[in-house]
């Protein structure tokens, strides 16, 4: 039997191409969503691991605990309570699925309302894995333009004007409006309202991902979108543990009423998230999670400092941003022409990674002199390093133009 | 914004209907792979949370704590090392992949090799959810029959005969060799070279899906078919900590060669699988696994006696079954003309729920007179009175013929 029996003759067409084996991260690693190494309550995390598991550990024998397929219903509680309390959302524990990161948040809903061809409206900047995931689906992805508020409310009025128009309905105007990815920004209040108005005007729905949200550098987080529906039945909301507790607990929820939820439910054929992440969370963020957050934005808000001081000292005039007003992520704009895709290799030449602006765009031209850095995990030494490095490598671009051809 | 929206307008079509809504488990529950209350090592998971916090902690600050996304290296190399001891297969820890549960492992393989229309094959009674997800995919499920040794091997090359007669070439035989599910038979290790042999006679790879494997009753365990072929590349791989440590942890694991791994690594974009769960299984298991595994098999034995009592003194001749060599399930056949699927409800009024026969056979009907029991979860007294209050519904409908056809 040591003939060689080669399976790649029966992979499935059309799948995405083989992952490169994992290479470690580059010393200043600007890319994915990491969080404060510093901030992370891990002594907090033991004590509750050990609290929750005198309580609940003979019900790990059972899928689910033994209860609902919805979740830990405590960790329910402590989601429906936070969202009343920080997010002026009333909630109820039977609207809340605990999910395995919000990205199965995202999977979920998709699956649940995306077919190939279907029309979803989304900021003309957003979350790559948003896009890579309505791309992989087949959605035909309109995007909006944006300002320092977020969504634009007219040109939202116009895609959604002119899709009417050729008789195409939206499944839905997905948007992140609290610490918007990747431009930082923050919707306010009223054109959360106007958004709400102009999408029910539309007969469209809404899917709001809030995880961020939670991560405001002033503390101020305007009531979501789907409290402003009140009960309308016309926003779905999703959130995540990831970003205020630790990415690499897979954490996250949808909030939904039941003709969703039950669908959502029938979706979600993995026998449940992992139940040790969610009564040690639910054990330790009912004890300590506004404290927690607060010093964990603090110490983020240091770091957003260091990397806009940063990006000042070393990148000058070439670099455009606005500072974000929360999160783990600055959005920046290099001078037309630059081509953040071709900076790749030279950047991690010099020990430096960062998100390519053509990922994060409905429109990757739009992107391409655009990139994503990612503040969260590096000192704030590291920071500035990284930042002098990565401006050396765009310096060195703009002066060998030649080379961009290649 | 209170005018009622309705979400369901916008479902995608031919999705899967709702789910119900969680009603609490019967008194009798004998469904769900649910395992001993009593044998969850929670103390150890509590001390080893612990310790693994001190050490992690603040490596959960990063997506697959900064490294691997094929998971937590100390993990993969328990996995690698357990198998290569308990089941005479050498792996390295780079052929490992931790995912959300052994289901993770079968959607990715899934989503790897089968398309719409693809033929795979798969023993005529076999596990429920492995049939739904591969009706989902619409791939051809062709059923081989069993014996109390496991997969016909006369049988196996029949089918892969016929197929290969109409140029249809099976993505793969898919086998639970060891405990196999629901029939709870070991594939000796002469039968497990044939059925490799004749796998690769007709150009079909494996998919062996060991979940169970650690629980026979005697301790024994045949080398995977794996193993068997020795490095040839012609079999994935799967295995679980669900049935080993505790069902509510999701953690299973793949193992299979780059070319197949490096494929599923891009198909699992969830950001890693949860960290606290990889990263406290990985400090319990390196050191109490062998001693935790033999401690729940005699636990299990002891109910497996219990219920295969419990239906013989219930049930007399009315049950047919094989005392199953390990795990949690015994399947049992009922007289012909016995419909499991009508005895759902009556059943469900006596407080007992269990699987009928159907949805684990590619041919319903010839499940139609069986039923998978799980025993697991019951303390022994509560089987001994679950399978009284079954028997006594089978009864029941044997001398009521009228209302079985309503």
């Amino acid at each position: 039997m040591t003939a060689g029996f080669d399976m790649t003759d029966l992979l499935r067409p059309g799948l995405p191409a083989g992952a490169a084996e994992w290479a470690g991260d580059p010393p200043f690693n600007f890319v994915g969503g990491h969080n404060d190494p510093a901030s992370v309550p891990f002594g907090g995390f033991a004590e509750a691991a050990a609290t929750a598991l005198a309580r609940h550990g003979p019900a790990l024998a059972a899928y689910n605990l033994g209860g609902s397929p919805q979740g830990h219903l405590p960790l329910r509680e402590f989601v429906a309570e936070a969202l009343a309390r920080r997010a002026q959302m009333p909630t109820d524990p039977s609207q809340v699925l605990i999910t395995s990161g919000s990205l199965q948040a995202l999977d979920l809903v998709n699956a649940a309302l995306v077919a190939p061809g279907d029309p979803v409206v989304v900021e003309k900047c957003t979350y790559a894995g948003t896009l890579s995931r309505l791309a992989a689906l087949g959605a035909e992805v309109h995007g909006v333009e944006l300002d320092s508020d977020g969504m634009s409310i007219d040109h939202l009025d116009e895609v959604l004007e002119s899709l009417s128009r050729h008789r195409r309905r939206p499944k839905f105007v997905y948007t992140i409006p609290t610490v918007q990815n990747p431009t930082g920004t923050v919707m306010p209040p009223t054109r959360r309202i106007e958004l709400l108005e102009t999408a029910r005007r539309h007969g469209v729905a809404i899917f709001e991902d809030d995880c961020y949200a939670d991560l405001t550098f002033d503390g101020e987080r305007p009531p979501t979108i789907r409290s402003l529906d009140n009960g309308g039945g016309g926003v779905v909301y999703c959130g995540s543990f990831s970003k205020t507790l630790a990415p690499a607990l897979r954490l996250g929820y949808v909030v939904a009423d039941w003709p969703v939820m039950s669908r959502l439910l029938a979706l979600k054929t993995d026998a449940g998230s992992g139940a040790l992440e969610q009564i040690t969370v639910a054990e330790y963020a009912a004890a300590h999670f506004d404290d927690h957050v607060e010093a964990l934005t603090s110490a983020l808000h240091n770091k957003c400092q260091a990397i806009c001081g940063a990006l000042r000292d070393s990148f000058g005039d070439l670099a455009r941003f606005e500072a974000p007003r929360g999160g783990i992520f600055v959005w920046v704009a290099l001078p037309d022409g630059v081509d953040t895709d071709r900076l790749v290799a030279p950047a991690a030449a010099r020990g430096v990674e960062f998100n390519p602006g053509s990922a994060w765009c409905t429109d990757p031209n739009y992107g391409a002199s655009r990139m994503r850095l990612c503040f969260g995990h590096l000192r704030p030494e590291a920071i500035a390093a990284g930042i002098a490095a990565l401006a050396d490598t765009v310096r060195e671009s703009l002066t060998r133009p030649a080379s961009r051809g290649v």
